[in-house]
């Protein structure tokens, strides 16, 4: 077998901006074909998108690694002809256009299992294909706040917060994956698609699970908990002598190993205050005094090598500068893949964080220029020639 | 076909807590027979962790659905000869231990294909099982402190902030089913499984891809930004008259859809200071103060109507309270469906955020008690009787 998972897979790939575009990078690290499809002299908004490296769209470089590029214009009576010739070979298509657009253009799951059965249709949109907000246009940070992740962070007392990567759009192109994933496999054993579709929102409620159990157990709306977690402690950041670091208690046998042997404080295991997880977690700004009597005494370096050294979860606060040259994330898990890119130059990218033994995700070409493999694809799936092409680009049909 | 798409997998279950559940929770929606085995007398740390509901922990329950339930002791001779016999009869196996716990008990993935080559060995860990650091613990928090993530969390000058709800768990879970289905999909061509593992500190940085690139791009760390995104403006949170509420204006036509019918003010669309995606973005802090001339006149309610007039993404700042009784996340998505425990009684889960048009996820049977499906699982697998059982429960080997 051709080490790759997905090699064979082909992937008509119409989307833009991130959670589409995420996806069909995932996809085609796994080693799928991806043929981004763009309107014709516009392309996807990202190419527009800051920051730049030498004039180019480093966002969309970033995220579109490994994909073919061909324009096209889906609105013309020619241009849908063509894209429908190749649903024929394609196994995948994927779009994030607002529900109702691509059925506008007569390119909707019904249309396109009729010349090819067995096609995989996947979208994602801001609020789904149904329900009373499907016409609403979502983006991120409208499916972080109505999904109530911005209500769940933040200080207590203080404002809600954006999480700080657009999780809304990155895991939803992530929820992408793992529909058209399973599709695939059922498609072995029905040998027909179906059709996948992804809410923005729906899939940040899915990722608050715990918070909504809380909720519906408790019948109380969970506080905005700064950096510590409701339901253990300690668990969370604290003060070292020179900067903040954290620590993961997850379980008794962690706490009784940090009061006996990093606190030297056993008596901290029988106080009532700190008896059990439950306890502790609704005492913990009490138990942060006590564990701060200790870590304001340590550098947080020597406090996070003392919890290491009797088994506790603990760690450094990094920001990115950090983490882009940590010996383990950079270095030994290899995530920050470099491409070299036609105009971007080189520019690390990161890596999907799944590793394979037999099949390894890999990186094989740099983010298409707009249109950029017009002739070879259109030459290989549609058949046409040089000049059938220029007439194309004449009537700006691609 | 049955209307599953897992519909004859077996997934044995070593995973406890949060991360390794929550896969095994989205495998069971799709159709796995999800074995859960706990170790005997304890089972998983979560059993006694808060809410409870009637007397029963919620967070168990809410994770382990649609899983039958056993107890097996893996460092006994005989308890590790019944789990193999079991694997052989398994197509996945799924597990989130320290990495070592597994070939200490001499179950690593080697030992496993041995028995049967075609299963699927996943396992997901707070930093993996190769690198510097894989022999660290990680639970959540530390691995959102150390991708990066918290740093970028949080407002202006604040301290980084945690995710309000755990993200390195959740999308660790998610990545191990991508991987999972990845890995059933290629086994169709190739009659073979493989190993595949998740870190929780490499997930996160999967999610913070844009926010890599950033740095990578301009060599600069990126700020924290309260509710804003420093690659787009106006987007973010804006006081109302009463209460703030989200706009999205993710490109140039909405926003100057915005500044035309909404501010009413064309003027500020040939404002050089609010030109273009990256004027705006740069010049933010007096974006915000234009849009909210306008926003602080009329009441959230009233600005999203208008908003949503024009076609312009905005939506209000929920909590949990609200997002569980929303006419269209609760009520048309079904995003909280209903599972009756025979202790913790009904109580609502969060569905697996995926709407897959043929095989639709369901929920099929509530967690199981300690040990529940003993019988059941081990009379079916291994041809147990209640004699042996009774034997083995003896010996505290189940």
């Amino acid at each position: 077998m051709d080490k790759q998972i997905l090699s064979g897979i082909t992937v008509l790939d119409l989307t833009r901006v991130f959670c589409g575009p995420y996806c069909t990078m995932w996809l085609g690290d796994m080693g799928a074909k991806i043929i981004k499809i763009e309107q014709p002299n516009v392309g996807d908004d990202t190419r527009m998108w800051g920051p730049t490296q030498n004039g180019a769209s480093a966002f969309f470089a970033n995220l579109n690694r490994n994909k073919y590029g061909v324009t096209l214009n889906l609105k013309s009576p020619e241009g849908k002809e063509m894209f429908l010739k190749m649903v024929e070979q394609a196994d995948v298509v994927v779009e994030n256009y607002r529900p109702g657009v691509m059925k506008k253009m007569g390119l909707n799951y019904e249309e396109l299992r009729k010349v090819n059965p067995r096609i995989i249709y996947a979208s994602a949109s801001g609020f789904g294909t149904y329900g009373p907000y499907s016409d609403q246009p979502g983006y991120d940070i409208v499916a972080q706040a109505m999904s109530g992740i911005m209500s769940l962070t933040g200080h207590k007392g203080g404002p809600p917060t954006r999480v700080g990567s657009s999780i809304a759009d990155a895991s939803s192109g992530i929820n992408l994956v793992v529909g058209i994933l399973a599709a695939l496999y059922a498609r072995e054993h029905t040998g027909e698609g179906q059709e996948i579709e992804i809410a923005l929102v729906d899939s940040v409620v899915g990722l608050t699970t715990v918070e909504n159990m809380r909720y519906f157990a408790t019948g109380k709306v969970a506080e905005r908990n700064g950096n510590h977690y409701a339901l253990l402690s300690p668990y969370g950041s604290y003060r070292g002598k020179d900067k903040d670091f954290i620590i993961g208690c997850g379980n008794q046998k962690l706490y009784e190993l940090l009061c006996n042997n990093v606190l030297k404080r056993p008596e901290l295991i029988t106080d009532p205050r700190f008896l059990t997880v439950v306890d502790r977690a609704a005492n913990d700004d009490e138990m942060q005094i006590e564990v701060e009597k200790w870590s304001t005494t340590v550098t947080a370096k020597e406090a996070i090598e003392l919890l290491h050294a009797n088994g506790i979860p603990a760690g450094p606060l990094n920001d990115t500068s950090d983490v882009v040259v940590d010996e383990h994330i950079a270095g030994a898990r290899e995530m920050f893949p470099e491409v070299e890119h036609p105009i971007v130059g080189k520019l690390k990218g990161t890596a999907v964080p799944i590793k394979f033994s037999d099949t390894p995700t890999t990186i094989r070409k740099p983010s298409p220029l707009l249109g950029e493999d017009n002739a070879a694809i259109y030459g290989e799936m549609l058949g046409l020639d040089e000049v059938q092409l220029a007439q194309l680009k004449e009537k700006k049909i691609i």
